[in-house]
């Protein structure tokens, strides 16, 4: 379960959008995305801090169907489960079962570096899921969880338990885990920087312009102090 | 149009989704699904017997525009169509006209392992279109059918008259015509044990424990001889 | 803003879809379609002169935000903006505030070689945008605009200001500016058989049938003198 100030992290976090906290780890040369992970459900926010499992294909093939899942029993309430299968979509890690546990235990969401299937039942219950494919073949037989609760690499991002993972209809990021505080106050300066300048172009400002007086160079850091 | 038989096993096939049926096709060591081709329509279900078309690029281009969807009325009621034209997105094979035809006819779907157009009518019409890629540029005077109702080979899946195909929002399985049975009794069972899984853990159990309690290890042959 | 005859090409163009229009231009054997571009808003069309946008990356980062979008506001109402990021996805070229600013310039659509942002709210306003990829990292630092109004080379397509761009749910065609009224004329042509085959076959024609009758060869100069 997440403590006190982990909820209110992430319910400021659901305030925000990933392309302001993309901006704000800009500004801190921090930005760590996971390029190709698409969001399998529309309109749906998820933040929280994660927990990895990595999984390896089988050396032989093993004859009865195994429990490639059941880690899922420790996943503490409020966390995001990454997934890492090595961006092989041609076998899935996820599906009915684990969706429908996940949200029993109050999980925030699942990142997969790889493939998800029952996708209808996933959108049906707007459970906020991300993978790099959809398909049907399970990895059941195929892969194995090796580790869980341990760093992993997704592309060419490293992720370490500590870490939050934050999602919308962009994609996900990764918030290194002592850089989260600074994150979250640049990123609320960017959205507010950001809505000056609706507001300044709505009333017939130029973007030029409204870009200028409002601070857009440096959003984080606006010049009425704000 | 299909038999009595043949009614009987689409119904079935119809209540279950990929996820079972490919499970299913694991226990028996035969699992055939095509990567890479994905549904164009959400929350569609299909299931026929196959009849493939064969496409070949034009030598020297046609300086008319050819009929290449002509072989269309020859297809039985009830069947699925598969159009190979060898992974080829640039140009398409399917339709505005084919659709409405296709409806007409009774055809269950169709399949390409290239690109189809005309997407939105095809999404007003929740006509079954799986598809690799989706374009607007015509295949009429670029690619032309050499055979139909012959064998085919979709990435590393062969493909017979006889089999069938089955998609959902998973993608499409092709299941081999000998199998059929077995593979559907071993699906139904999956999916029972799913349930039964469901709610076990929606009675509280530990996913671990109902996976283990319930034969998740086999779950076409459940312990309690439901 | 568009010109009287400008706004009528428009009107016209936007009772065609992008399969006739493609048709078309293949009867005059200047095909010329964006592939890899696909629309990110279901269910919109959009039509206009180009406006072309070059990006170029810096060769050192610079250390605040640039105003990379500030095109915008020389960009006349009724065009179509066509950004030219080289493909690059990992980085965005527009997002909440360009959406904004282009609506309430009367800016009929944006096509992206690359990617874009805040991809929710795009939708909800129902604004026609058509992208490679989506991502939420700002281009703002990474690229910087060198040139606008110039020739643009999009895959192995080149677009000319004065080039027209016309999309829906199929992707995006570029109208070469002198073939416009010829490309019209004929579409208008192509859609008409195609109405006329839908009735025959919707009165029981085979299709073959149907397309030898009326001219399916050569749907731009129909037998009927329609």
């Amino acid at each position: 379960m997440l403590t006190n100030e982990q909820a209110e992290l992430k319910a400021r976090l659901l305030e925000l959008d990933t392309a302001a906290v993309s901006d704000a780890m800009d500004s801190l040369g921090c930005n760590r995305a996971l390029a190709g992970i698409a969001p399998r459900v529309d309109g749906v926010k998820m933040a929280g801090p994660v927990y990895t499992v990595q999984y390896e294909p089988f050396d032989s093939p093993p004859t009865s169907f195994q429990g490639a899942g059941n880690y899922i029993d420790d996943v503490p309430a409020g966390y995001v489960l990454l997934i890492n299968n090595h961006g092989n979509t041609l076998c899935t890690n996820w599906g009915d079962i684990l969706t429908r546990k996940a949200l029993m235990q109050g999980i925030a969401g699942t990142v997969i570096n790889g493939s998800a299937r029952d996708i209808a039942l996933v959108r049906s219950l707007e459970y906020p899921l991300f993978t790099k494919g959809v398909y049907m073949v399970s990895g059941k037989n195929r892969v194995r969880v090796t580790a869980v609760d341990v760093p992993v690499i997704i592309g060419d991002v490293q992720v370490e338990p500590g870490d939050w993972l934050f999602g919308d209809d962009n994609g996900v990021l990764v918030l290194p885990a002592h850089q989260i505080a600074e994150i979250l106050a640049r990123a609320e300066q960017v959205l507010a920087t950001e809505a000056d300048i609706v507001r300044a172009i709505e009333g017939g400002s130029k973007l030029d312009t409204a870009r200028k007086s409002l601070g857009y160079a440096t959003p984080w850091n606006p010049p009425n102090g704000r």
